[in-house]
């Protein structure tokens, strides 16, 4: 599922060939010839860089000859947006993961998102686990039936989900109603906050909805992986009733 | 959280004082002495009892003075399956954990445990894990609230909460009807099944009601804290409704 590839050419070419690069180990110091290539291609595509001293390089290398750069290259495919969206649908639900770290979590929505029968889960490129070995055990393989997409910009991926006719869902301790008084049929997002700080400002301030989910006892939130299993399950329970 | 007891009378002493001992490891060999006590003991006990070899005890040993005998010891404090019953309740939800392995999973579920106000989580006494050092963090705080009672015999936790007025509800592939067309008003006892292979055949036996979750995609089944939050969140929903 996941690849070292070493070397300067090497991980131009991947580059160039749109693999999946999850991040890119570059040496710290100057940066000349074509390692200046790597770096300017990998920031226009948007692509993590890790200024990392040579011991780091040595440890990780595989090859001892990694010229001073080395890319987490992924086999994941991953899919456009345009790919998750079916404009003939009338009933639909998406996931938005909005900075989950920790691909244990990842692992569990997508396997959760399968079992519901959801089109498919939207992550970041920044601030969020790619889909690594970690998160495909853990989705139980739920990762050959789920699409995933990786966009660079969830704000401009929930507008376009606005113009295609969804509703997005967001959950916050302030929101407006408990989750299961809101209706969650027809084409909606529903967007799952990171671990530590739920969503993001500007994230919430694109939701359609804010819901609650209760909180009774001294916890003040949920495990994110429980918490988008209590909101997706509520989503098939009103279509299946 | 957790402690480390070396030595015969130190573990002697561990298990005469009641302390919470999660397992004990015992050198593997001819057993003369106070080691013979404290494996009699430990079996009276049900504590948990691993034969190593030297090796293994010099390792974990902090004072280089094991004498062939170390013992994990908790300062969790369990409590008894009697101080989780309210007989003056009409409206309450106890889990009961059948051997989650995995303390991420059962520190989650406790955290919704807390967040859906159940009155206590039932854990059994071997081939689960304990309320350990990870449990407590992946808790969020919410073994600070939540009554975790550590049970010799899940079976005979049932019969007891059956005597109680409590109807025992679990889930399973070939439940009768789906968790949510099923009444979990009143006091109910939900039995969250081990991550690989659900219930055990005796537990389910004895369950009163069993519901399945409803699966959509090409997955047969949900982490066990998904599953947790999904049944308890709906039991919390129809009581709010």
């Amino acid at each position: 599922m996941s690849e070292i590839v070493e070397g300067r050419n090497p991980v131009l070419e991947a580059i160039k060939s749109e693999r999946n690069i999850d991040k890119i180990l570059i040496l710290d110091g100057k940066i000349e010839g074509s390692a200046k290539k790597i770096v300017a291609m990998a920031k226009q595509k948007r692509i993590k860089l890790d200024f990392v001293p040579k011991a780091k390089l040595n440890e990780i290398s595989l090859s001892d000859n990694h010229q001073g750069v080395i890319a987490y290259v992924s086999d994941y495919r991953y899919y456009e947006l345009d790919e998750l969206i079916d404009k003939n649908k009338t009933d639909d639900i998406i996931i938005i993961c909005d900075e989950i770290k920790d691909p244990h979590n990842l692992g569990a929505i997508i396997r959760t998102a399968d079992a519901v029968g959801v089109s498919g889960v939207i992550i970041p490129s920044r601030r969020s686990t790619n889909v690594t070995p970690v998160v495909v055990k853990t989705s139980a393989g739920a990762t050959e039936y789920i699409k995933v997409a990786k966009v660079t910009n969830i704000s401009r991926s929930i507008e376009k989900l606005k113009q295609s006719g969804y509703w997005i869902v967001g959950t916050d301790v302030n929101g407006d109603k408990n989750y299961f008084d809101m209706d969650l049929k027809g084409k909606i997002v529903i967007v799952i906050g990171s671990e530590g700080d739920g969503m993001s400002r500007i994230v919430r301030q694109n939701c359609d909805f804010l819901v609650r989910i209760p909180m009774m006892g001294g916890v003040t939130s949920l495990n994110a992986s429980v918490s988008a299993g209590i909101l997706m399950y509520e989503a098939l329970r009103q279509r299946l009733n």
